[in-house]
């Protein structure tokens, strides 16, 4: 038997690039075999950079290849759902970027295909893996916070991002906030049953005018009673503000910013520290790894992935629900915006 | 003219008692002239305990007593009202701790009498006047936030007071929330036009039989757009969790936890830090002192007082909307609460 | 037995001034009953101020007044041996502030009329009254921390004092690092046996043009084979920076500086903090206070004053000891230091 | 012109094994081509673990293959200045792990071949390519806290290396204080001139037996007339403790120690943050990618090493002084250790 796993990467885009550098040198368990983009150039030169072997401008021929056992797929959003049916009955192992997609039949149809052919699916909540983050979810599970009754989390990023991909991105909850549902569900160990959501336009028009908006709260309502609140805004001028807090009868946990260094400078206007880690890059540089060793860890052996494909569902849900609530103007279950 | 003023405090309680050892020790502009109390003996144990010469076991003694040219009414909350009515007529300039009372069309009958009579009144939203609130309001009003955007409010209590005490307090958006709805005019700088508000029981079923709740979110959506948020909690143990946070277009500003002392212990089991003073009395110590030399400087010096009539009355409101947000499971407006 | 100490207050000067305000307002168990100063309208002015019914242009009319049973010593330094034997023999009780005097014989001679009298000295070691660092002095008392093996101490003055008073002040290791000497011991629970002093002239020519130093360094070598470190500055332009840290076998211990509040400010520039507490008055106010309570409790109870004769005498001698080493550049034992 | 450098590896311990995985994994300009070690099956595992293609018994074999262009001697010290003086004459450019040696003859001599063959040598100081601290070296060398005045370095080791190690090692000056000689020269951009040492046995009696200390002090003089200090201890129970303060006279900057997450947990029992990193090899991981970063950049673009031998020899006569203050009891000045 193998002692590494032959992996093929679909989509040599920015998140392709981190996931590439990650599995040739990080994760000795994985053997980046083979790259494929639409645009041929990009896979060759990804392909150059860290040495792997065999490019191709569509994943079809990945996925003829006999060699490669699984697929990491780093495309656009509107291919993930076709590209995760495709490499399950090619009987690839998959690692898929989240969302899987925006439409929940389509999501249903999806699993099922995964399903049906018995290979593994991790989806790309790659925030689970950030080392604050799980120690916070060992501590809720572990059960010394007591029982958690409130979550709160801080999630902004330094600058939105362009207009254009706004328009395509979902909006605010299926884009952004969708990786706090994860969140909030993960650290909780507990099922959101409802939400309300509301928000305004204030970094920038063209935000609105695309029918999006830039700064959100959502409040949750969990199965077990508990509550939480998600706050979101498109520009911290100071950086990527990534905070979380569970709060149980026996105690709290905060996970504050990571900052470059631990330096303090004092002088005559004040305390000095350091600003978080610029983006999502920089800060969960650790996670990014930390989830491609358990995709291949659960490969080699055999083991149920850290992110499943209902984990992947769920947050689709809670960011439609959101979407009702903001629109609706009132809390939503999440029952209401299943398919019939 | 006198440079002291005359104060006569109503109700020799645990606040009135926080109230005496202040005006006595700590404002140079006050003298604590008389006390009443309905139970004589505590107004007669305080005046022996902090030398106030005249003590009575009714208000009206005390508003009759042309030597006092302000009271501070420390009674409960059910009598608030009616003193400042009969303080008014007196001509006495007023401090009432809050809320003046739960029913708006009272509260309006009351400022009205204060108007009338053209005294001051201050009402107890101690809070304003602690140094890390007052701090971020200064940043916020000075323009070096930015617009401010996103408002988050933080207040646990260590434990639920007496079950009998819940039942008379109008409940936690009127007893606990109330503060941190005057905290989130207060540091923004704006009003709040809309609340949504859910909440549980978690901490004690006994709490839920009386007809309250222990755990609540609420959410804030103020007339520039900003949204705000505010979690309460009956129980922290580790101790009175008390943290505001304004983001805004140009930056953040966080209040932390007061504590007894900055040392830390590092040991083989962690880094250990002090837990958050224990409660009010203790987090507030310097605001209780700021908000009555505040008080008395706006009589010596005729001014208006920092937390008016007006301040008085929207949190009320603010916590009328919760409440039947909350029973009706509705975002509410504040207009829809305002009397007829 | 009275339940209150009749207190005279010798001198009115700035730091009489502190005593004052503490002992009328905030030690319950004492009564300021008498000031006396040179500048007989400093007196009369501290009187009118702080209620002090008698006032006089010299102690003796104090030491004679038969009410009084206690003396708060604060005139200058080079008074203090002379005050506290003339209080003695009046059988008053007698706090003063630090040093005795620089000369040891002179301060034996003292403390051998306090005990001929058998009444209580207590000397203004102050900072051992910080909630921050008697909380690391009982950590280390009570065995937590196991068996101390490094003391770290930062004593940093935002800027130095009048060169007129650095010329009487008996030089950086008697004025101020005298209190660290003293933290150290009180910290340790431990006797210095050796000092090692060195230094330097940075911050202003005319500090050295008058014999001191305004940088300095103090290794420190305790019976127990213990290590210590003192590092002083005439001028940090941040503030007080008052730190101390104890390392022991089973852990450490660090107090940091106090700040006027706990808020931080995240913008484009960083994150920022507040700066310490200016300087001694604001940061040691709480151990002003604590440290008279201690006085007057122990005048009460009768029991042993917390900071003795003894803890005043051993950091003039380590003073001396630095000064010697210094100016003979090696290490000096505490002995070489002693009266024949 | 090529790329990559292809380099040697000297030595396939628990070093080597950290260099082996940076400069094949993380230094994308590296080509680690060889290694060899006096024990051949580690070097072959090492090779087996990181695809290097050759490999060696004996340093000779890869200094006399012409594909490679530098080497890294991590090799035990007693090795040290005969590898790097024969690399030399074979014209390979060398990273040598610290110490050079212990003899200034030798260091001398083996400099002198350096300079001889004018290839690169660099010194593994690892500390300086710590964000922290090159942080704060970049902060002193830009002038923003003005003139230093003042560096304080703590430096504390979890536990004590065996007994065997420390009777080899030059004891705790030329073992473990060199890294913070180093670290003192770097950050204040000065040479010290003059060093005072001492300290004690406290950890463990075995260390005192093998001639050696495990808790010190020494205190520097630097030729600007700053002061600073060192504190040393071989067993901090809470994990490797490394901090360094600059004190200027426009502020002071301050590098925290390091922890694996920046959560904060609160509870009954107090606030309880991350220990600091174990020891080194989680602490300076960052460190040891960047040193060899440097190391293979300045190959490739012909610069100066960031750390010369120089650089090398500097700590050295300081660990030598240090020794000679604690056994002479007295200030030593570093020319006195120099050889005639």
């Amino acid at each position: 038997m193998a002692d590494k796993v032959n992996i093929g990467l679909i989509g040599a885009g920015r998140i392709g690039r981190v996931h590439a550098e990650t599995l040739t040198r990080l994760v000795p368990g994985a053997r980046l075999l083979a790259v494929t983009d639409v645009r041929l150039d990009a896979a060759r030169d990804l392909a150059a950079q860290f040495g792997i072997a065999r490019v191709a401008d569509e994943p079809a021929a990945l996925l003829a290849d006999p060699d490669i056992q699984a697929v990491a797929i780093c495309s656009s959003t509107d291919t993930h759902a076709r590209f995760i049916q495709e490499a399950a009955r090619s009987g690839k192992h998959i690692f898929c970027e989240k969302p899987i997609d925006l439409d929940l039949a389509r999501i249903d149809a999806t699993l099922a295909a995964v399903d049906r052919a018995a290979v593994k699916l991790q989806v790309g909540f790659n925030r689970r893996f950030d080392p604050n983050f799980s120690r916070i979810h060992d501590l809720v599970a572990s059960g010394k916070l007591g029982r958690p009754e409130v979550v709160r989390i801080t999630s902004r990023d330094p600058a939105p991002p362009p207009i254009e991909y706004i328009k395509v991105s979902g909006g605010i909850f299926l884009d952004m906030t969708i990786h706090d549902f994860d969140m909030a569900r993960y650290l909780m160990g507990d099922e959101v049953e409802e939400v309300y959501a509301s928000g305004s336009v204030l970094v920038d028009p063209a935000i609105g005018a695309a029918g999006d908006l830039d700064t959100a709260l959502v409040s949750l309502r969990f199965r077990s009673g508990a509550i939480g609140v998600i706050d979101n805004s498109r520009r911290a001028v100071y950086g990527y503000d990534q905070r979380v807090e569970v709060f149980g009868s026996l105690g709290s946990a905060q996970a504050n910013n990571n900052t470059p260094t631990n330096t303090v400078v004092s002088d005559a206007s004040g305390v000095h520290a350091d600003k978080p880690l610029y983006f999502f890059l920089e800060r969960y540089q650790a996670a990014y790894v930390a989830e491609m060793r358990a995709f291949v860890g659960c490969i080699l052996n055999d083991t149920t992935p850290p992110v499943t494909g209902r984990d992947a569902r769920a947050p689709v849900v809670m960011g439609l629900a959101a979407w009702r609530s903001c629109r609706e103007h009132r809390p939503v279950s999440l029952k209401e915006v299943e398919p019939g």
